[in-house]
């Protein structure tokens, strides 16, 4: 059997400290064998996540923890290298949750068949994975903005927020990103498509928001929190809606987020709300339908940061949660 | 013709201080004749509610303030004493706004006519005006409780709790009140049905809420913020949704609310919805008919508070702010 190399988590980082290097290490294994029914994967692409900083606490959340010791959990897409069942053909292209490794076993019921259509197998982890079907669940399911209404994202340029962009744009809203640098702001405006984009590492930022948003924001899809979401918030209109989908910022312990007076909520009639896209399945192939449709158009845009090897993904991962990726987060395993 | 008395407002409080009686005048003049297409009623009931202290503020809100020197704005019941107007007849009951003050000019167009069928007619004032389409609009378009949730409700035996714990138990949801003292949780439990009442005022009001609501909150309709607002938030599930309708605590000052972490929202997939009936209208007819059914099968109980006389009008307020009342807080007229 060939070796698999895997990316266990070690160690944890504890609630909000800094995750670093050493809560990972590296193990090298053969490859295991499928049993009765199960489909060996060899993993083209692992995608990584802001959600996975979550899974290394040991803290009641919406997902068990991540236990010491296992491949850290991921999405994968692959190819069928050996298979007991039925329903896979050695070859076939399969997208699961293989986790942070070369090989994984899989008894077939969280994997899915690929037919990449002159598209390549990793989008099935972006814009036709969890980061689109994402952005297509708050576009859609909770902010439903309006034409000539103001949308605002924060981290624009990323796997969720460049696709919460063009969605929002395509119903006929004002976007407005939120982004890390002017690299990123330039690239949102001219190959995403928003109206405006905001370097939240700007001096004034709060002020370049408030211009950039002239009639305030009626939708804010929020992946960061913490002094993104605090001037987001104060521009928000009677009826705004705030589909939360992340808090980064929280993440590694940098920024909190709070809501420091309820009255806005009342008197702004504000919707704020919590979601994850795992919660709406039966969302999904609509989702993807409606994503590839566009794609097919020539309409959705997106963009990778590829890390190279197994061995690199623990350093990108860190590097995700501070916003040093410009587009998806993917680490190419072969 | 005869004089009307009215209570202006004197002067603003301030943002978060204490409004008191020294805000209040009382004015007397003679009663105004109605214009053309105008009607002069007479008023039978004024309603105090909470929203009126926000009127109070000179800030951007909502509704716009409560001008200085005029009648402080209010619902009212009463009776058309003349009538220039061909859609109301001198001796017809109406339901308008016509303000903290024996007699009121309308135009027709805040006035609806009331057809008592033998309910008192200050009804139109509590269940079967706007706080008992409060609480419809809440229970049943924002929380909306299935079988089996739990739901709990601050002011609990005031005129919207009162209303949305009847509701909410109607719908087969279990019913947790929230209300200050041992007499109102006595009530809300004897007379309203509530399946438990917790007093705010114990020392141990967090541990009594627990215990009270041991499968969690699915639903949570807030009345008061602060401290009521804390301990509820801790409670609730997956799922769980918050109808923000007043935050009584905070408008005398007295305790400010405030969500200090976010990620309790995302991780429990909350929904936070801030909303004011008036942005309802259109659910208003459908609301009162359910309400009056209710009220006809004898499924639906509530109390009032009542102070005799114009100039017992505001002293009745700022007890209503400090959950003085019990029940729905009126101001009879004649």
């Amino acid at each position: 059997m060939p070796t698999n190399k895997k990316i266990v988590l070690a160690s944890r980082p504890g609630g909000d400290a800094r995750a670093t290097l050493e809560n990972f290490s590296l193990v090298e294994l053969p490859a295991p064998e499928p049993g009765p029914g199960q489909v060996l994967v060899r993993h083209d692409y692992l995608s990584l996540d802001p959600y996975m900083r979550g899974r290394m606490n040991d803290s009641k959340s919406y997902a068990a923890a991540q236990s010491l010791g296992e491949a850290m959990v991921g999405g994968t897409v692959g190819e069928v290298v050996a298979s007991n069942n039925p329903k896979f053909a050695v070859g076939d292209k399969v997208a699961g949750m293989g986790g942070w490794q070369l090989y994984a076993l899989d008894d077939g019921a969280q994997l899915r068949k690929i037919e990449p259509n002159g598209l390549p197998v990793q989008a099935w982890l972006g814009v036709l994975g969890m980061p689109g079907v994402t952005a297509w669940v708050g576009v859609n399911r909770i902010i439903a903005p309006k034409a000539g209404e103001t949308l605002a994202v924060s981290a624009a340029t990323g796997a969720v927020g460049s696709i919460v962009g063009q969605l929002a744009k395509a119903a006929g809203a004002r976007t407005v990103g939120i982004a890390g640098g002017p690299e990123k702001c330039a690239y949102a405006v001219e190959a995403l498509g928003f109206d405006a984009c905001v370097d939240h590492r700007a001096e004034n930022f709060a002020d370049l928001l408030k211009a950039a948003a002239p009639d305030g924001i009626d939708g804010l899809f929020e992946n960061v929190g913490g002094k993104c979401f605090d001037a987001a918030a104060r521009r928000l209109n009677d009826f705004g809606r705030v589909a939360l989908c992340g808090l980064v910022a929280s993440y590694q312990g940098a920024e909190s987020s709070s809501l420091r007076d309820l009255r806005v909520v009342l008197v702004r009639r504000l919707k704020i709300q919590g979601f994850i896209v795992f919660d709406h399945l039966d969302l999904w192939p609509k989702a993807v339908a409606e994503l590839g449709a566009l794609i097919a158009q020539g309409k959705l845009h997106w963009r990778e940061s590829i890390a190279e090897g197994i061995e690199a993904a623990p350093a990108a991962f860190l590097g995700l949660l501070e916003g040093r990726n410009f587009g998806k987060q993917l680490v190419k395993l072969r």
